[in-house]
Order: structure tokens, then C-alpha cells, then sequence
């Protein structure tokens, strides 16, 4: 990061009037390289002008962001903030939004992490090719630059935006495993050969018979005194290892889950290191059977893979030890804590949550600025026709959807803070606190992932037909973020799992025992009465959504104390409980969510203007959440009916008042056309000529007549056609 | 249909024990080809055995329908109703399902319609191809066999379930429009052409810049009288057709919306006939420019094409000319009434209204069945894995999805009726309900598609983890159904034309005028409350759906009053009150389809069983909706506080009693195994065989190491990695 000490920073975007930008950045880039020029605005099709056919050149040429929409530039112009305090408040302060910056367009301008055609014209073996390159190219650079995590995310985002990653596994999951879960033999004999890319691994958890509940894993490790090794086996088709990705013909390493067996009893899943190919021909290794599952929704960069395992023997060592051990002659050893396996997937539940808010801040980048140039109908019977951005049900979709993005941006923000604590605790072996982070965590990836892609469909059908194509960018964004639900614990499950722990501790707050402070919202008074006025106050939102959370926890026990009474198992009742008990943990998130905004605001040390869009957007976040879910807030007469009108007079003006500010509340998340990808999101708005432009350019048109036509067109038509010269 | 008539029909299904099956398939197909079997349990993949490698072969011998999953058996074993007697209410009789079997049957045995691969291996060229081939047989076929409206729309959904359709709009809009709007001359001299597929072609409505409002479309037509000519032009970028159907590769004509200018003055817009493309070489006319737009979200088998037209002429007689007219000298004749021109626009809303249950009924098909055979997590400990369809929380989040896709499903049967009873009407020049019909199928498209899109992806996350691979044929459903909220007619502007037309009627409604017969829930007082009892009657459910609709429209029409009496203009009240207003006709639309479902459940002359079974579903769509939407229901103290446990009772008792039957019911929906295309929903149940032999299949699996690992996988690794032999 030396360089960036000494760079002087330019960012076109708002430091310098637009119509320098070309002229800047061609003086710069041809004359002066060693100088980092943060091109905020970076047109999205200049990147691979190089080896589109000429002709579209001097289009190119022409599109420079000098001439922005005048729409995009009113909207710009008439904001009544500075969109940079917005960007600092979201990423950290100016240092670390310079820092972004920074990465992002060090990225940017690396030739070798150009794009050559437009995503989607890519054929899979391209996109798996494409990415595979990249991604190693820019796995050695990360390195060779030293950086840390949270810059390695900014780096890579810009870097390799849209193409799923065949060796992410690799750095996400199978090194940190090893480093979590290794020994200090195993570590030092493997981590150096995995960061340097010499063996490539990945980490395969997930059967085609079994998912989120791993303790119904089939696949076996049996350990052989004899010679010391575990014989590893998948016995059924269920049992076929199905999805890790890179598996299928990345990888040459695997840790695989497995139920261990030793002197003929079971100990339930461990760890094994698994070598499934040959180091210099890349075949597979005797007794392993892998490879690609095929295409998918999305992700078709990444060669998920399935793997059988027939006999595969490996050294006693290749069992991940530093917790549970099995010695020489086969004793078992348990670990000191069953729960200290789960540091991984507690890990990178915070992570999905941190990172699910991107994705939708990216969509609503793209779907407000297009609401801002797109005209569509008139308003009074021969004008002009208006912005679609001033159509109240486009609000209604769009704005709570930006104040979603930011909600969870901030959300995820306060979980890493808070799981870096926790696990600062936990590597100091007290697990207090870990029952805590681990419900909170399921809980919110399950609240995160469903609100956040969803939210990006509704950006995607926001934008209309044209949202429909793969120049919006949209679809994509949809496609491969909405596994999320799924992976790392499907959100049903992991919704339950945040549910069993607020029943565990439910009476606990029958007796009014001590609480943990994320838990005090059930401590309120269930018979108290809204005091939210016509103001709507944040205070009184928030206490809104505690009398819910409390209602609706307090509901669920109810249930499932009738069902017990009347003579079921309380497993049973359970059973019989999960909906109710799944509103219950869903509404308790809510809360989490909007308590983390308004903190957020309420600490927020920034100027009036800034700190009012602000209050404004967590205000929408919270008003809308009721709206949409108002039977839970007035089931017991909590909210009365004039508070009902209260909020629904409030929801129209919040969008009225944050209208003007709307396309600076999304330029504030700063985001590259680079990462953007997309014709209707472009900073510059020129989103007709971009769409034309990328229609010429399908692959479909390098030839005026495609050989179908000949092949199934014209014998079909019998001689009748060609006899007709002209209709 | 001569040959339905004298083939013995079996259904293997149903009619025979499951063990005969294969070997009457292969012996009927080997030795008996005039005989039709009803091969309702059709393996997913022995259609494309033939071309498959020679190592499958075995494989696929032995998969056949004889070893259905037993937990799949047991399920249909315990059904409490006869399936055949719903499909036959479902279809209209079995006369009608015995047609629709034998077309599916047709189609799946013909070998020119077979699969060679599955729809996910293909690139996007050969997906075209396919299409294309097998569109223009089917086409032709379709043709020969003399097909009827409703017949064609069977036949074609097994033909070519899962292609794109290059020639649909060719069928589907082109055709049509001249039928309709066609003079006697352009009819004679076009349709025989078309019919033939002589031309093809397509409808250019939709622009760059313009969607929905197509008074704002800017293709001009200028009438030259000297020659007796149009001169058609595309002025502008946003002009540029955009979209069509067909328009890129496969059309050589079109029918192109476009602003009729004669004798200097405007004219609205007209339609006219425009050849694209050489009838001999295929090749662009001059001053045609015209490609495909790209690849997009789905559709990708379809070249949707962009078209500028510069300076095109055509004859005085390519405009449709049934209604307006442009004479020789230039003089504009107006038609009898504007909105006849509305005519194409309203059938198709309303084909689109009872074709997008479809979708939904398959993926709830492929979702319930996966759903009795995915076992995951053991409910008590050391236990079976328990059915995933056991879940409450799966089954609050399915069971209703299959209520919807009955809902709609007699919904869209009953707007087909109305629109052939007012478009008789219509053609008889009498223009009375017309307005009635346009607001219905235009809040109904947006309804219906909006419910049965999202509940297609509810259903895909449904699966978890496999419901991502196109395996599951999941992802392809969504992506290929959602752009039904976009296109003829965006859903948000559809909702509003409702909202409309019901503002419209409001002050009728208010004097108490006589109403049309779907209107009649706005006469109910406000005032009284609900008269539910515990058992939670239908009747007293279609109340509450009343009730909250006149509520809502009472609502939306105050909101209005208060801003126009606050000094605004009727225009700005309205913009001002879209939310509330989409909320007024959306809950119209919502009782709609409530009293489709009950008109349909009391009426139906079945036995007791059946209709206990279709009660259930009514009731479950009806009782899910008030508790998804609870506060519009309750706002106002309409529903009491012990009303609403009743409700959330009910939904529960029955999510329970609907268990026992739900694989019947989707079976009911009778989608053979090629329509499905689905691994997960194959009849057999076996799906994880199925998953793995389509990950063996996948393209990327046909080298062992693929070449980009010596591109860039080995030279990253320098030497290290081959020194290594073993790990």
C-alpha cells in the first residue's frame, strides 16, 4: 500500500468537472502511468473497446463521460448533501474510502484484468476459463501486494466482478479450515503450499442426499490400525459428495467431511485432507471418481463438482487434528468443546451477511439511475413525459429497497464488529458468549439473504423489460447471489436455529433473569400501547418492533404450551410450531436491523445535511417493515388506527422527501461502472446508446444470415418464397 | 384427430401396474408403432438415450418407471381421493384430458421432436437452432393434424417444453393482427403466405425508450401521396425497435407500429406491414437494419432483434386498413371506435391470465414431489430422517403455491369464457363491456403473473440446494415466466388501468347505481364486522375478501378527496395516491380469483372425496392470503382479535389435512416427465440417480483435465508441485 501513500488521488467523479475526465484520463494514462487516477466514472464499455471490431470505435471515442444525461446531472446537481460524507460514513472515513478507491481502480486499469466481450456473450467454457485466469492472476497479486482482508474484498470486487470464482473455495474455506482446524504440523506442511496456489483445494461438506443437517452425512472414514491410514468410502449414491466448488476440475485437494469410524464405533463428522489428483498430470488419483455437475442458475464460472470416493486411503495425519485426535492404535479423542467446529461456518455466516447488502446496493445503483433517465408516460395530456423515479408506486418498490441496502450494509457492519470480539473470546477458549453469536448469526444470514435478493429482483423488475436483458446487469446479480439462501445453512433451518435459542432463553425472561443486551427487547411491557405520535419518531419505531419481536416470541411459547398441554411431546410441538416460531425469530431480526440503523444514525458525527438523508432512509426502512407486515404490529391493538394512518401518511412523504436525493443516495455507494456491468446503471446515464451498442455487438450478428436459416428456414418455405420478389 | 379415435389409449400411469410399464413401452414402440400409449410416466432421460455415450446406455435400461421411489409410492397409495377425477375437473371432462394426453404423447413419441441433450448443455446458438427446427416442424404438424386452438396449446407444450420459440410471435401476434385488423384484400393476399411460413414474421411495438405507453412510440410513417407510399423512419435512438420476438434472425417481415403523419398532420399510431429480408438470400433490405439484441435472463432460444428503419417505403396497402384509412390523395378516415385497435392487445392479456398457472402447477409438481422424497434432519434423536414435506415450514411456504396454481388456473378458465362471450360481443360492434373486460384482464395479467412468478422461485428455494441446478428444470421455469409482469403491458401500469377504470365507476358506486356483476362487492356496508365462526367458513372468507376491497377502494377514493380539496389537481391527487390506489385494485383482483375458486369448488359435480380435497385448497388460498396480508383485513376492526386465531388455527389444521393428499394433487396436474424436465420431479421419485448421471453428462466432464489447467493452473504453480508426488 506504499504506492497509494504516495499517489496523488484524482477522483473524476466529483473532484473535477466532468468534461476534463477524457482529456485527463487520456493525458494520464498514456503519459503519466506511475500516477493512480481514480476514474470513478469509468464508462462500461471503453474496458474492452480493444478488441471489439473497429467500426465501434469511434462510437466509444464518442461516449465519453463528458456528456452525462442531463436528467442523471439534474438529479445530481439538486442534491441537498455531500455525497462524499455519505461514502465516508458508509466505508469507514476518508482514509478508508481513498483506500477503496484506490483498489478498485489499481484493478481497473490492469490490462490483465480486462474484459474482452461482455459477460454474457461468453460461452460456459469461456466464463470458467476467463475466471480461472483471472482469479489465479489476481490471487498472486493480492499476495504480492500484502493485503489485508477488508482490502483483498475491495480489490477483488472491482477486479473480477461478475465471474464466479473456481478457486475461491480455495482461499474462502479450505485454507482458513486448515488454519482453524489444523495442527501445527499439519499447518506448517500444508498452508505454505496452499498459498502459493501448489495445491489447490476445496471444501465438501454437502452430499447429494444431505445438506444443512451434516450430522446425516454418509460418507465414511474408517480407520485402519494396521497401516495407519483411513480408508475413506461414499457407500451410496446418496452419499456422493455434490456442489463444492472447484471440485469438479479445479481442485486437486479436498477436505472432506466424513463420519469417522475407529475400533468399530462412530464418532460423528471430522475433517480429512484428500489428495484427488495427480500433482503433475492433473488426473484423477485411483479410487476417486469427480467431476462437474453441470450448469446452474448462476455461478457457471465455478465447476461445482461431485466426488465418489472408492477406498481412498490417507494417513492417519491427514485427519484435521488440533481439536478431536485419533491416535496410532486408534483411540478416539474428543474434542474439548463440540462447538469449536463450528468457528468456520459461524465465520462465514457473518461474512454473507456483511456482504449480502452489496449486491443490492449495487442493484439499486443501477435501477435508480435508470428510474432517473428512463421517461415513460405522460403526465398531463400532451407534456412531456416524466421521470419514471416520480411514479409513487416506482418509489414505493425502489426506495425501500435503497434503504434496505443501507440497512444491511450497516447491519453487517456491526455483526463483523461484534464477531471479531466473540472470536477474540472464543480462541481464548471461552465459549460464553458463542451460543449467542452463533444463533444471531443463523438468524440474520437467514433475514439477510431473503431480503437482500429479493430486493435485487425488485430492482430488476423496477427496470422493466430492458432489466429483463443481461446488458442490465441485473439478472445476474439475482442469479448469483440468491444461493446465498441456501448455502451455509438453508434459511428455513437456520431461522429454526435462532428460534430454539430465543425458546431456551425464554424462560429465563419469564423470571426476569440478567439478559444478554440484544435480548432486552423482551423485557417490555406486552400491555403497553404505541406512543408513536405524528411524527413518527425513531424512538417509537423501534419500540414498535420490540412489542412485536416480544408479542410474537411470547405467541410461539403460548403455542407451543397449549400443544404440550394437550398431550403432544414438546418435540411435537415443536413440529407444530415452526411457523409461528419462525415469525418470531424473523421479527426479532427485524428488530436487530433496525436497531443497527438507528444507531448508526444516532452516532453518526456528521453534518445536518447528511445526517437528515440519513435519519430519513432508516425512518423508511422502519416505517416500511411495518406497512408490509402490519397485522404483527396491530394484531393486539398496539398501533391504533389513527397511528395506522400516521404511517401511511408518513410512508408518502418520506418517499416525496427522499426523492430529490435519491440518485445521490445511490452514487454515495460507490460503485464503478466496472462492477455495475450494466448498460441502464452507467454513471454517465447514456443508457440507449449502450443498449444499441451491446445489441450490435451479440454474437448472433456476426453473421447477417445465420446458417439455420438455410438449414431449417428456407426448405421449409417450398418454392412459394423465392418466386415472391417483393410482399 | 382420427387416430385418437381409433387407437386403444393406455395410460401407464394409471392404468397398469407400474411393473408392466417398460416392457409394454418397448414392446408397443418396437412392434405395435399405430398404437398410442399414454406414456404418462415418462423417465426424464431415456428420450435422449440414443445419442448419449454408449456407457450410460445400461443405465438407463434399468431406470425405468418400474422402481418408483417407495416413499413417493406411499404417498400416491394414501391419497383419500381418485387423482383422475380432479385432472378431469382440471381439464373439463376426460374426453378433454383423454385429448390432452394423447397430443403430449404424440409430441413425446415423435422422434423428430426428441431431445438430444438436455436443455442446460446447449449453447445458445444451438438452443436457437433446436428451437428454430423443431418450431417450424410443429408449426407444420400442428397443421397437418388440423389442430384446434386448445389442442395446438397441448400438443405444442410437450413438443417443446422448454425451447424458446423463434416463430411464437410469427403464431402468436403476427397471424392474429391481420386476422383482425387485416382488410378483406390484406387478408387474402397475406394470411395464405403466413400460414405457410412463406413469411415470417413479427411485431415491432416496443421501443428503446418506450415501453407500455405506446402513444409516446417515435417510428414515424409519413404518407407520400405523390408515389402512394410510406416513408417509415426510426428518428432517434430511442426509437429503435426493440425486443420483438423473431425480429433479429428469423423474420423477413413485420408489422411495425409506428405515428401515421399524413397531409402534414398526425394521426396516432397504425400498423404496417414492412418486408425486412430478401425472400431468396435472407439478406437486410436497404434501409432495414435489424440484428439480435443479445442474450438475456431466458428466452435465449428466442433472437427478440432490434430494427431501425431508414427511409423504408411501402405501398398505401401495407397499412391495416380494417378500421382506420388513409385514401389515395392522403386523407385520413378515423376509425368507428379508438379502442377497437385494443382488440389483439386484451386476448392476449387474457392468454397470458390462464397460461401462467401452468408454469407454477409444474414447478409445484416438481417442488412437492422432491419435497416427499428429500429426507433431511431426524426429528427425534438417532431417528429416520424425516419427508422435508413434513416441515410445517415447508408446507406453509408450498401447500399454498399449489392452492395459487389451482386458483389461477380456474381463474384463467373463467376470464377465457368472459373474453369469448365479449369479444362475440365485440365483433357484433357492440362495445358495452369492452371497458369491463380491458380493466379485469388488465389487473388480472399483473395479479396473475406477479403470484405465480414469485411463487414459481418460492418453489425453487423450496429445494434448497439442487432447486439451483438446472437439473432441478427450476431456474429455467422463473427466468423464462417472469418477463410475463413486463411484457404487454407492465404490472404496475396494468394495475393502475384497474384502479382506473374502478375510480371511474366509484361515484356509480356511491349513488348506488346498478353495477356490472364483478362489482358488486363495493355495495357492501362497511360498517358491519365479520360474521367468521371457528370453522372458518368460504362464504364468510369471500366477505372478508369483500370487505377489504370496498374498504380499500373507499380508502384510495378519500386519499384522493382530502388532496384535491388541499388545493391539487385531479392529476396530482392521482399521483399522489398510486399506492393506495394499486392496494385498491389489487385486493379487487385477489377477491376475483377467491370467487373464481369458490364458484368453481360449488359448482363442481364430483364426489365427496374430490370436492373435499378442492374445498381444502380454496380455503387454504383464501385463509393464506388474509394472514399474508393480515392488516388490510383487520385495519379496521373488520376481523376481531379472536377471528384472527381462528384464521391462524385453520391454516394450520389445514396445511395438515391437505399433507396426506399433496403428492396426488400435484399429480393431478398430469405433466409427464418431458414437460417437467425436471431431475427432481421425475414421476419415479428417483431423483438422486437422476442428479448424478446429469452431472456425469455435464459437457465439462468430457476430458478428464481440462485445457485451461495447463494454460494457467500448472504455469502458476512453478515447480513446486510436481516435485511433489504425494501430498
Amino acid at each position: 500500500m506504499n504506492l497509494l501513500k504516495k499517489s496523488k488521488i484524482y477522483n473524476c467523479g466529483t473532484d473535477l468537472p466532468p468534461y476534463k475526465n477524457t482529456w485527463l484520463l487520456t493525458r494520464l494514462i498514456l503519459h503519466v502511468p506511475s500516477v493512480i487516477i481514480v476514474t470513478h466514472i469509468q464508462p462500461t464499455w471503453p474496458i474492452y473497446t480493444s478488441e471489439l471490431s473497429k467500426q465501434l470505435r469511434p462510437f466509444f471515442l464518442n461516449m465519453s463521460s463528458a456528456t452525462v444525461n442531463p436528467d442523471l446531472a439534474r438529479e445530481r446537481a439538486g442534491a441537498s448533501f455531500d455525497v462524499k460524507e455519505l461514502t465516508n460514513i458508509l466505508y469507514g472515513g476518508p482514509e478508508n474510502v481513498k483506500k477503496r478507491r484506490y483498489l478498485h481502480n489499481v484493478a481497473i486499469q490492469d490490462p490483465v484484468l480486462a474484459r474482452t466481450k461482455p459477460w454474457a456473450f461468453r460461452s460456459r467454457e469461456e466464463e470458467y476459463n476467463e475466471s480461472l485466469r483471472q482469479n489465479i492472476y489476481m490471487y498472486k497479486k493480492m499476495k504480492e501486494m500484502g493485503l489485508n482482508f477488508v482490502e483483498r474484498a475491495y480489490y477483488s470486487e472491482a477486479a473480477t466482478p461478475t465471474e464466479a470464482n473456481a478457486i475461491g473455495v480455495h482461499s474462502g474455506m479450505f485454507t482458513p479450515t486448515i488454519e482453524k482446524q489444523g495442527t501445527e504440523d499439519q499447518k506448517a506442511k500444508w498452508l505454505p503450499l496452499a498459498r502459493d496456489l501448489k495445491i489447490i483445494g476445496t471444501y465438501a461438506q454437502t452430499e447429494l442426499g444431505h445438506g444443512t443437517f451434516i450430522r446425516g452425512l454418509e460418507t465414511i472414514a474408517t480407520y485402519d490400525a494396521r497401516t495407519k491410514e483411513f480408508v475413506i468410502n461414499s457407500p451410496t449414491v446418496t452419499s456422493v459428495k455434490y456442489w463444492p466448488g472447484g471440485l469438479g476440475k479445479t481442485s486437486n485437494c479436498c477436505l472432506v467431511m466424513a463420519q469417522l469410524e475407529t475400533q468399530g464405533k462412530r464418532h460423528g463428522i471430522h475433517m480429512f485432507m484428500v489428495q484427488l489428483r495427480d500433482f503433475n498430470t492433473h488426473k484423477l488419483l485411483p479410487g476417486v471418481e469427480a467431476g462437474d455437475i453441470g450448469p446452474k442458475f448462476g455461478f457457471n464460472g465455478n465447476d461445482n463438482g461431485y466426488l465418489r470416493l472408492n477406498n481412498v486411503r490417507v494417513p492417519r495425519e491427514h485427519m484435521l487434528m488440533r481439536y478431536a485426535k485419533v491416535l496410532e492404535d486408534g483411540t478416539y479423542i474428543k474434542p474439548p468443546d463440540q462447538r469449536i467446529g463450528y468457528g468456520t461456518m459461524v465465520f462465514i455466516r457473518a461474512l454473507i451477511i456483511s456482504n449480502i447488502s452489496k449486491p443490492l446496493g449495487q442493484a439499486c445503483t443501477i435501477a435508480v439511475r435508470y428510474s432517473a433517465v428512463r421517461r415513460q408516460t405522460e403526465v398531463s395530456p400532451g407534456g412531456i413525459e416524466a421521470q419514471i423515479i416520480d411514479y409513487q408506486t416506482q418509489q414505493y418498490k425502489l426506495f425501500p429497497m435503497v434503504a434496505t441496502a443501507y440497512a444491511m450494509h450497516f447491519t453487517g457492519q456491526f455483526i463483523q464488529r461484534y464477531y471479531t470480539k466473540i472470536s477474540d473470546e472464543i480462541e481464548a477458549g471461552n465459549l460464553e458468549s458463542f451460543s449467542v453469536l452463533h444463533a444471531l448469526c443463523a438468524g440474520l444470514k437467514a433475514f439477510s439473504t431473503w431480503n437482500c435478493t429479493a430486493g435485487i429482483e425488485t430492482c430488476r423488475l423496477c427496470c422493466g423489460g430492458h432489466g429483463y436483458s443481461h446488458a442490465s446487469g441485473l439478472p445476474k446479480l439475482y442469479s448469483f447471489h440468491t444461493p446465498g439462501c441456501t448455502y451455509e445453512g438453508e434459511n428455513n433451518v437456520m431461522m429454526l436455529q435462532l428460534a430454539r435459542f430465543l425458546m431456551k432463553i425464554y424462560p429465563d425472561i419469564k423470571r426476569g433473569a440478567p439478559l444478554n443486551e440484544f435480548l432486552q427487547c423482551y423485557t417490555v411491557d406486552l400491555s403497553k400501547k404505541s406512543c408513536m405520535t405524528e411524527e413518527v419518531a425513531l424512538g417509537s419505531l423501534v419500540k414498535a418492533y420490540e412489542h412485536r419481536a416480544a408479542r410474537l416470541l411470547e405467541d410461539a411459547a403460548h403455542n407451543m404450551e397449549r400443544l404440550v398441554r394437550s398431550g403432544k411431546s414438546r418435540q411435537e410441538a415443536w413440529n407444530a410450531s415452526t411457523v409461528a416460531l419462525t415469525w418470531a425469530a424473523t421479527a426479532f431480526c427485524h428488530l436487530f436491523v433496525v436497531n443497527s440503523f438507528v444507531d448508526l444514525v444516532n452516532k453518526s458525527q456528521t453534518d445536518k445535511n447528511t445526517k437528515d438523508v440519513l435519519t430519513k432512509l432508516c425512518k423508511l426502512y422502519a416505517v416500511h417493515g411495518i406497512i408490509e407486515r402490519l397485522g404483527e404490529f396491530i394484531q393486539d391493538g398496539f398501533i391504533s388506527p389513527l397511528q395506522i394512518t400516521n404511517l401511511q401518511n408518513k410512508l408518502t412523504q418520506l418517499m416525496a422527501e427522499i426523492r430529490p436525493n435519491a440518485v445521490a443516495v445511490v452514487d454515495a455507494f460507490d460503485y464503478p461502472d466496472k462492477i455495475l456491468d450494466s448498460c441502464l446503471g452507467r454513471y454517465d446515464g447514456q443508457v440507449y446508446q449502450a443498449l444499441y451498442e451491446y445489441a450490435k455487438n451479440s454474437p448472433f450478428n456476426e453473421k447477417e444470415v445465420l446458417d439455420s436459416y438455410f438449414k431449417y428456414v428456407k426448405p421449409s418455405q417450398g418454392e412459394g418464397t423465392s418466386a415472391l420478389s417483393r410482399l
